[in-house]
């Protein structure tokens, strides 16, 4: 699954090039739209085809959960965009501050009260009630030059954005 | 990629099963945790080798963004664990109604500014500034029967309350 292949993209390059290009750019010009599309695999409960971009995937439930197990869900998927960006903003702001790491690993853990997804208590939220976030950080710079990096990640990441503050969901639901 | 083996579970028993299973239970016995790992794959800069109980993935970025595009990115997985979740929501919540689906088809669009991800302009968000979901519910079932199941979709779904309402998300960064 893992590509070892040398990077062939100079991050700390592009990063600046990147953000220089925005510094006068309108917001319709640093915007980009991200599109997914999803459908019921035909004769399943749960399994869930996923398309982005050129990749597809496929999301299922255990069979506790209705599914047959092909792909981790829903819930899992959530976890593992929040444990990607955090990684992927780690690697982007390190290469912006000019601090080399070599390694990340995130460790991400939450509980779901079934009873709210099942309707069995209306006090009980459906999603996670809370969800633990465990990253550590590997690199060759001295104690300490890794803290602003911090700072920086827990700020600009974008699914900790989205997961901590909220995001407006305009859900169009048609039947027939 | 699609499974198309007929499901062995019988989806309307498990869900009143296990709804009232759960009538009596506790917080503790009525919840589940789930849990992530990542990884930075070594040497480069943006793929992210993820586990979740027997399966693994890999996420990444596209080369704009620094990455090989070996996998969809984090915010597309968001946008996926969405997705998925609104499909599966459907498919349980008509178990439990006794409604028939037979398809669910969803598409999901939302804009990021870059400029907030690279600290461009401290007003504007590093995440999704809203998202759009279009989905659609096929099914044999007369007009209208499908309005109490697109209703309780939107109160149940795991991914959808946590996006609209926020979780609270405990991240401790550390680096050496």
């Amino acid at each position: 699954m893992t590509n070892t292949t040398a990077p062939t993209i100079d991050l700390p390059a592009l990063v600046a090039q990147t953000s220089t290009g925005l510094n006068d750019a309108s917001a319709d010009a640093a915007t980009v739209r991200f599109d997914v599309r999803a459908s019921l695999a035909t004769g399943t409960n749960t399994q869930v085809d996923i398309t982005a971009g050129q990749h597809s995937f496929t999301i299922d439930e255990p069979p506790a959960l209705g599914g047959q197990d092909v792909g981790a869900n829903p819930v899992e998927h959530l976890l593992a965009a929040l444990a990607a960006c955090q990684v992927i903003t780690v690697k982007v702001w390190a290469a912006k501050l000019g601090v080399t790491v070599d390694d990340v690993d995130v460790e991400l853990s939450g509980p779901i009260d079934l009873r709210g997804f099942l309707g069995v208590d209306p006090d009980v939220r459906p999603g996670f009630g809370e969800i633990e976030v465990t990253a550590r950080i590997s690199g060759p710079e001295p104690a300490g030059a890794y803290d602003e990096l911090i700072r920086k990640v827990e700020e600009h990441c974008p699914v900790l954005d989205n997961l901590t503050a909220g995001v407006p969901v305009r859900a169009t639901i048609t039947a027939g």
